[in-house]
Parts: C-alpha cells; sequence; structure tokens
C-alpha cells in the first residue's frame, strides 16, 4: 500500500505521458484536477492487486473521446464522480475500489482523481498498460471481464447506462453517445471482483508510470542522458526491452479528428535523409523505415523531444520538432495469441503480423 | 375499459396511419408483430386516462428510428419488451401501464405489442397526437414531465439507459445511440405517474386511431366518398377542423435519409397546373401553394391515394401517384404557446407562425 500526494503527481504525469505512445491525452489539465482534489481531500490509498480481497467491487474508470478536443474543452470537476456515481447506482452496490483502464495518457489521473473525490482507494493495475484508441482494446475484454454495465457522464450532468454484450460493439454504441457528448465523456466501467482483477488487469501501471517520470525528473536534474537512463530503469520491469529507435526533426504532419479519433501520421527526418514513418489512431501504432518494419503495436513507439526527453502526444506534434522515437516491449500478458487478436496489428486494420520489438531492427 | 382484441388492429394501423401525417413509420409490418403477440397472449386491456389511478407508473413506449430503415430492418419481437424490462430494472419498479409516445405511425402498435407481450394494461392516450421526427415533440415535455430516465434497446439484446435532464439534448444523445443500433431501437420512457399523464398526455388517441381506420373502412365498403365521412367524424372529436387541401399527382420528390431522419419534399400538381408542395421530415410539415401557406405543423397534413383513401407514408411517396392532401386541426393542447415553442413552425426551423388551419383558405 502506498499514498499518492501532490508530489507525486508530476512524476505520474509525465510517465503517463510516455506510457500514452502519444495518445489518451496530455494528462497536464487532469494532473491540475487531480491536484486541487487531492489539496482538498488529502492523499489517496493505492494497493496493489495483491493486496486486495477476492469479493471487492471494483470499476476501471477513465474518459472516452478525442485527445484533440480535451486540450480546449476542460471536464467538468463533477463530471468523471458523475460517472462513478451513476454506475454505483444503476448496480446498487458502492465500488470498494477505483482503477485506470489506461494508464498512458490523461487516464492515468482519473482513477486518482475519483478516488480523492469520492474517498475511496484505488488499485494499481490497469486494461492497457499504455494508451489505446478503442476501448474494448483492454487485458480487461481480452481475458473475459465485460465492460457492461458501464455509465458515461457529460459536463451537463447528463448520464448514461449502456448494457451490451460485446466489448467492441460497446465501443462503437458508447462512441455515439461520447460523440454527441463533445468528444468529452467521463466513464466508469468493467464492474468486477478482486479475483476477477487479479485475473485480467495488468499489474503495477500506474506506479510504472510514477517511476518512469521519476527517471526521466532525475535524469534531468543531473544532466544525465534521459535516454539511457530509462532503458536502464525499463529493463528491470515487465516492460524489459526499451531501445532508441530514431532520432530526426519532424518534416510531415498528417492529422484529422475523424469519428471522435485524432487520426494521421507523422515524417521524422534525419541528417543523413532517412525517414520513420509513425501512424497513428489516437496512439502511435507503428513504424517504418524505408517501408521496413521498425515497430508494431501492442509494442509501445513514444516520441520525446530530443533535449528534455519530453513525450509528445499526437495532437502537440508540430513541424521541424527536433525528436528521439523510442521503442519499448509490452507485457507478455498483452502479447498473447488472444491479446494480439484485439488489439495487436489487426486490431487496426494493419495487415503486418505482430514482431516483438526486441527482434525487429 | 376496452379490449383491443385482433379484430381491432387493421383499423387502428389504418387510422395510426392517418395520423402519422406521413411519418411514424408505416404500421404495417409492427401490426403484424402485434397481431402475433396477441394471438398468443389474448386482447389487450385499454383503459381510459380518467379511469387509471394517480399513483400508478405509466412508461411511454415506442420505437425511435428512421422510418425508411424500418422498412428493410424489422424489430426482434424481444426489442420492444427489453427496453420496457431495461427501464423496469434501472428505476427498480414495474410499470403498471403501458402508453404511445406516438399514436400516429409505427409507433401506435408498440404498446399494443409491449402490453400483450408483458401483460400489462395500456392507457388510451399519447404525446403526440398524431407523429414527430424529435422524441422532446410530445405534450409530455411541454407541460414538465422529463424523458428520463429512459431505455434504449437494440435487436442484439444491447440496452441503456439514458438520464438526461433536458429533452432536446435527450433526443440529440438518445439519437447518437440509435443511428448506431441501426436507426432502429425501441424506447421506454417518460416514466410517470398516473396523475402526471392525465395532465401531461393527449387523451384518448389510441381510441381515435381505431376510429379513423373503421371509418375509412366501412366507407370503402359501403362505396361511400371517404373523405366526406372522415371529415364529417372528426368534426365530432377534439380533432374538429378537416378538410381537402389540394387533388392532384405527385410530379416531384426529393428525399435523402440523413441524421437517422427521412427529409425531403413532395411537390402534388393538378389539371390545371397548380402545385402544391409539402416538406417533410419524417413528418409532413408545411403545405404552400404559390408560396402561400395552406397548413403549418402541428396542424396535421395528410396525403392520401385519391382512389382508397389510403394515407401514404412519405417513405412510400412515388412519383405519378394520384393524392388527395388532407388538412387537419391539432387539439388544442397542442396548440398552446408552451407547445408551439416546441413543435411548432419554429420547433422545425421554419420561419412562419403557426396560423390554424380553420383560419387559412
Amino acid at each position: 500500500m502506498i499514498k499518492i500526494g501532490l508530489e507525486d503527481l508530476d512524476d505520474i504525469a509525465l510517465g503517463a505521458t510516455f506510457l500514452g505512445t502519444g495518445g489518451g491525452g496530455d494528462p497536464y489539465i487532469a494532473s491540475l484536477m487531480t491536484r486541487r482534489a487531492i489539496a482538498e481531500n488529502g492523499p489517496v490509498t493505492m494497493l496493489s492487486l495483491d493486496e486486495i480481497d477476492d469479493d471487492v467491487l471494483v470499476f476501471a474508470c477513465g474518459n472516452m473521446g478525442a485527445p484533440t478536443v480535451a486540450i480546449e474543452k476542460i471536464m467538468g470537476a463533477d463530471q468523471p464522480p458523475a460517472a462513478v456515481l451513476a454506475l454505483e447506482a444503476h448496480l446498487g452496490h458502492q465500488a470498494d475500489l477505483l482503477m485506470a483502464f489506461e494508464a498512458g495518457g490523461s487516464n492515468s489521473m482519473m482513477p486518482i482523481y475519483n478516488a480523492a473525490m469520492l474517498g475511496k482507494p484505488m488499485v494499481d493495475a490497469d486494461g492497457m498498460g499504455r494508451a489505446f484508441p478503442e476501448m474494448q482494446m483492454v487485458t480487461f475484454s481480452v481475458y473475459g471481464a465485460s465492460s457492461s454495465p458501464f455509465a458515461l457522464a457529460s459536463e451537463h450532468g447528463d448520464t448514461t447506462i449502456l448494457d451490451i454484450s460485446d466489448d467492441k460493439r460497446a465501443e462503437y454504441l458508447g462512441r455515439g453517445i461520447v460523440i454527441r457528448m463533445g468528444a468529452r465523456s467521463a466513464k466508469a466501467s468493467f464492474p468486477m471482483d478482486g479475483k476477477t482483477a487479479k485475473r485480467v488487469a495488468i499489474p503495477g501501471t500506474t506506479s510504472l508510470c510514477q517511476s518512469i517520470g521519476a527517471n526521466l525528473r532525475q535524469s534531468r536534474a543531473e544532466n544525465r542522458d534521459p535516454f539511457a537512463a530509462l532503458i536502464d530503469m525499463l529493463s528491470g520491469t515487465h516492460y524489459g526491452h526499451a531501445k532508441i529507435l530514431f532520432n530526426g526533426k519532424v518534416t510531415d504532419l498528417i492529422r484529422e479528428t475523424r469519428d471522435g479519433w485524432a487520426i494521421g501520421k507523422v515524417v521524422i527526418t534525419d541528417q543523413q535523409d532517412a525517414s520513420l514513418e509513425v501512424e497513428f489512431q489516437n496512439e502511435f501504432l507503428v513504424a517504418r523505415q524505408d517501408g521496413k518494419l521498425r515497430t508494431i503495436v501492442p509494442d509501445l513507439i513514444c516520441i520525446l523531444d530530443s533535449e528534455m526527453a519530453q513525450p509528445i502526444t499526437t495532437e502537440r506534434l508540430r513541424y521541424g520538432q527536433r525528436v528521439t522515437v523510442m521503442a519499448v516491449s509490452a507485457p507478455s500478458i498483452m502479447r498473447t495469441e488472444a491479446a494480439l487478436a484485439i488489439f495487436g496489428p489487426v486490431g487496426f486494420g494493419l495487415t503486418e503480423p505482430f514482431v516483438p520489438v526486441e527482434n525487429l531492427p
């Protein structure tokens, strides 16, 4: 059991931006909300998966929408708790613990925020181990937990409960509401017991965000090479294989907000005129150099500014930025055949088969 | 109290098509479903508003979607009851009575169908007194009842509960789901007590459908002028002013399915080359002749084939049809200032003010 206090939020936000692999939204605004919630209500208790009882009720919470919208349309203070409360009211049971469904990006903050606002503890785990664009792309779904019933809340206090037997259809139907909620909804989902959470969730991902953020912060403070230090730190975790893919300058950027997603690609060119092309759908999905595969989802592609090693989200990419592209291996729970069927290349319409990043050039 | 049996369904369906004013969907398929439900479960008990107790729980039920889609995508047998059951489960209370929210079109059948399937009685009343394209366009909303919480169900058994404080926003958010449910959802909405129903509902509209249908059927059987007989019959109801607007041939038809609605206009030309132009959004909204207003919403515009006086829905309009256009005054509960603000001309973006059809040429 650890406590998450004000002093931890910047590190978690920084690490979550890294794990966000370009997506999940910049956690900055959500971290400001969470700062205020903790300042008013005190630190949040976080338990590891093996510290929770089998019969507790856990909700996975976060937001659902387009990161490009989130920059301008700020979540209402009551909006995330409204989703939790709506799901509790519908079930007739209070949640004992909150959990992230997405440790990457701004959704990293939502269980902390909700836990502070509602006076509940949280679990150090999530369902994505990074960020993904669609709600069925979680280990929860892969290993048999259902997203339903789940609640969505708008900034107007409007709430909806969806009860949908298939999580891909849940994503499709939920997105229909989310788009009309202005591409920004708070969500409480995947109500499950502790026993299920231990089986289907990726352990330790919120504290991993904190470790990544702390590592980057210390490297900067001590003027060490932040990339080398981070690769070294990750080698001791279940995200063991990390490497630098490419160094260069953003020379092309195509981006549109479509169907509630930020979709596009970025081209990075180095001084030898070699180019790395990275496609994204909210998150970076695939990196190719001269048509050859370098990294592919669910392995992580992270683009950081070359000087400060600040991870850059897709909506903050700009022509001319000097960037370093890192690749990180996803944990084994995310690389099983069942997992790859949901959020491997095929889940995004990519034709390449998955190849672990440690086996690629 | 009356019983609705198999022998009543054709008359109700025919009258509902007339009250549908071109919209609400052709009740034919829904009447076949209802026929089977009554054949299996027996006649449905229908009470008038003044026969129900103040403290009963009433749901308004029907479908939500695009009539053009309904021709090809048939509702699942369990789909309408699934919406009622989902709302009951969410509220933790069973509905005592079902009611139409829209007496016109295929929605006329849904409370009868659900009542037969679920073994409940129904109330002889509705919220539209005709058909309208949007769910907030009901006297329920006008006089202060809330649509929420309401349930939508898909043919997959998926259900959603929406809890939205504003009924126009409920329409907008609900439509987002409905579109993704394939423009065809079953709905249970406006949970209200009997006392509220007596205040906000339009009385007698299901039995009015039956009277209209029976009147048309008898005229045909007896070879009388069906239009004169119908105008005479309506003069004794709260839809007192009915008249023939125009006789002619369909000479132009523009139609598209957009945002889940059937939108367009039809032009009818007579032998003197005069033309009546009728705009529709699911239902006929406004009729103009040489740019002059002849009838405007919420008064009813009904297009019938000239020979059999069969009402024609917008999706069944065809070039070359010989038609008779009738206008009918809406009941006074639908013509108050509050009602006109919701489903008068302004509710459809029309710039003309409402003028009662009895005061127009």
